[in-house]
């Protein structure tokens, strides 16, 4: 048994995290992936709690991700959307007809005293989903960044206002009270390697990292840690990462992605994966004391997923003992 | 101003008020329509509250009913279902998708405090009905039935088993804790007119009757009352009132449906409307100590609809004062 946990946001974490089930089902495969997700994205809608990161990498496990738009359900229906119009409800937060139901199952669950990690096992179990996918914790936080228009829920940045705004801090309400679940820290105690999938340091590692616990938990396991950058090229595959780099401190680089995870987080970092394109940035990395491993880190294809996957967890299989 | 209020179920129920609703919109009309419909059929599914017979007179008032069915919103699509039939969810209690979005903004309202009748007005308001549609009570209700196979929750009876069982007894949960509304009340003191819609007397008509408070605010009002048979030539136009009629005690015919009301509720009716099919019934009927007027009482186009209106508001009208 080869166990593999990521930590994973929702765009990038959802398509490594794809890669690895795609390797855990080849035959023969002894792999075992558990994906500790971001929550601090949640938010409550029409009185159901959404979970966005956790829901993108679910859909994509269960093959049921729209890919045309990274988000959501595929054959998705908005009738409810336009009912709700009708009443008056506010819909910038896009919930289609299919997605509903997962929020509906979830709120329901909820209200009868589960936990968030249990309600994603049994979600995820339901749509066949092999994975298991563990919540960065049980308890209600959530992400909120200050612009030049004020303090801003993080979906309201994000969806709302189409992450447009300068993000000068990061705030995650609730984090102090939070506590890691003991889901996640047993699958990182027992995990033989540990990824941090290509999502934005800032709004979806960063969460995930400041769970009271977590940090802790991650640099006394004895799995090898290995980043694959969210930066190729300078630019974010997706979403505002590299403009966060520029407001929040540092550079919009495979180099700056290291840097950021070496100088908040020392020690926590094995090796970094980059892409092919940013090759020039190795020497620097390494000099950070990263070792590093360049790859094409686009992940288009299911072919592109599976690919970096293994080379990801071959690399970090290098790094380990 | 001519106030009618009308006590209704779901299907007949919707009928007769839309057929008001068409005469309250013709031009130089001054009739102003409060609608007390039961929610003694409520019932929570998904974690949401619906409310079918309000949901019912709702869509049909707003011009959104799908008259294919009988109940539910017209252009539905059904993409949450299968989701949550995916995730392993009963299902037999058929939600569309826009039909979801008002129990969602009805269920948030509701958690946020606000009463049921708040809610229904808010809602209508929003879809442009002009009626004012009034729960029987703003407490929690729910209608049971003996059966050969014991006592069911009502849409378990109606939906799920498709109404097939025998009733022998009908009882309504926390009936005794319920209250009338302040609305209600206030619309049935000032009503000049009052008409019972053509719905089921055991489990549409009767929970609304047995609201404490109810009988008394209608025994009271200045308002001549007047209902129309839902039994036509001895058979319920939709549902299972004639069957009950058998099981429960009585006759199906509109005869039956007189000694109903005469019997349970003294002193409540002046007058019915019965089908022309059941003229013979008319002498025997008045024997009763009521008033009849026979009509075309099958309301299958709004034409249909807006004569039984006119025919049972004139009626009404003779008989008062």
């Amino acid at each position: 048994m080869t166990r593999v946990v990521v930590l994973a946001g929702g765009y990038g974490g959802a398509k490594l995290s794809h890669g690895l089930t795609l390797l855990a089902e080849a035959p023969g495969s002894d792999l075992e992936l558990s994906v500790i997700v971001n929550t601090g994205d949640d938010l409550e809608l029409h009185g159901l709690l959404v979970c966005p990161d956790l829901d993108t990498v679910m859909y994509t496990l269960a093959g049921l991700a729209n890919e045309a738009t990274g988000w959501g359900v595929r054959d998705e229906t908005w009738s409810a959307r336009e009912m709700l119009e009708r009443y008056g409800q506010e819909t910038w937060f896009g919930l289609g007809d299919r997605d509903i139901a997962t929020h509906l199952v979830r709120s329901k669950l909820m209200r009868g005293g589960a936990r968030l990690t249990e309600v994603e096992a049994e979600l995820t179990s339901a749509l066949g989903v092999g994975a298991h996918l563990l919540p960065m914790t049980d308890d209600i936080v959530r992400t909120h960044l200050r612009t030049d228009e004020g303090w801003l829920p993080f979906q309201d940045y994000f969806v709302r206002r189409h992450h447009a705004d300068d993000v000068h801090e990061v705030h995650i309400h609730g984090i102090e009270h939070a506590e890691v679940t003991h889901e996640a820290l047993h699958a990182i105690a027992a995990a033989d390697r540990i990824l941090i999938a290509p999502s934005n340091p800032f709004v979806s590692v960063g969460p995930i990292l400041s769970v009271p616990g977590m940090l802790d938990a991650l640099l006394v396991a004895p799995a090898p840690i290995v980043a694959v950058s969210p930066i190729i090229g300078g630019t974010a595959v997706r979403g505002p990462a590299d403009r966060m780099f520029v407001t929040l401190g540092g550079e919009s680089s495979a180099l700056g992605v290291a840097c950021h995870y070496v100088e908040r987080y020392p020690g926590l970092l094995d090796g970094i994966v980059i892409d092919e394109v940013d090759a020039d940035k190795a020497d620097a990395i390494a000099s950070l004391g990263l070792a590093v491993r360049t790859a094409q880190t686009l992940m288009q294809s299911d072919d592109d997923r599976r690919e970096l996957a293994s080379t990801t967890l071959s690399f970090a299989q290098a790094l380990s003992g």
